[in-house]
């Protein structure tokens, strides 16, 4: 049984990937988990946890480009406090990811890093991470 | 190990975000375990679950109303049955969500409910808990 | 403890949701977990894993047409491949996906298939599979 590790993540932005990458894989090693899965959980409602190329920044830049002509910042919410587009990006993206571990290691693509998804920020924000063994 | 629960759902609207926040602590804290994960599962194709504010009512007011501008319920469809927008929503907010316990309650932020998304209702609905120690 | 299992999937068209339950099924019962959950990770960044209907073939077809509606494949993107729409789709339905198993079979729902989703194929992809009993 491993314990629960969170991250402290700080955003710099309104909108923002921040790749968290080499934190979770740190976390990762060290529980000293050989084999079994990793679980990531977000504990807001404006920010998310997704998986997306880490080579051409433009990926990233296209990625929150889009997302926000997807989901208007203003489309006629109500919510008071003005970031319904927010919570709804968030859902999108969604609050939790689980990859695998084999040998020690996340079992990522070449390509792939982890990043936290701000859509609201910038805030101090969390990322629970949570390794079974099995 | 724990078995599996069901939670029956009864949806009220076309469209709904209902919290069930509620009846997965219950389940979750029926099975004893102190640390591990929860597993939710929505075994429907126009359903899903996500995890949003639980503060301001207009949260989940304009998420309805969001999406349901981002995916139209008419628009050039050719599915018999007429519910493609439903089938492609549920996709987006996805049939399966995993939050951590720890000491024997559910690990979710202060703002953090557990919503069954129904897209194509009213039905009844059913959403499957798996709770694994660890 | 179970090995994790990667199925190799060739993707035929550009978009394309792709049912994989049978070969998902297979490796699960290959396993011989009676209880537990299922875990599918996608090691890719334009390519996903959802769950959806598996009855009229209209429902694939509306989800790959609406989708592209969406996240429009030439929409002012930077990324010098030219297939960030692809990237975001990926995001947006998830690169992992959480299964229950209850007696020895995948719980799914009456009308659910999983579907490996290509949006920038055709190509050669993997999908990482790990069983965890409990």
């Amino acid at each position: 049984m491993t314990k629960m590790i969170t991250l402290g993540i700080s955003t710099d932005a309104h909108s923002q990937m921040k790749d968290i990458t080499a934190e979770v894989k740190r976390a990762v090693a060290e529980t000293g988990v050989e084999n079994g899965v990793c679980i990531l959980f977000v504990p807001h409602t404006t920010g998310a946890v997704t998986i997306n190329e880490n080579a051409d920044p433009d990926v990233v830049r296209d990625f929150l480009y889009e997302i926000d002509k997807v989901v208007p910042w203003n489309d006629g919410y109500r919510h008071y406090e003005g970031n319904s587009a927010a919570h709804l990006k968030a859902s999108m993206i969604g609050f939790s990811e689980t990859i695998l571990i084999e040998n020690g290691k996340l079992v990522l693509g070449t390509w792939q890093g982890i990043y936290f998804t701000e859509f609201d920020g910038p805030r101090r924000r969390k990322l629970h991470i949570k390794v079974l063994a099995g």
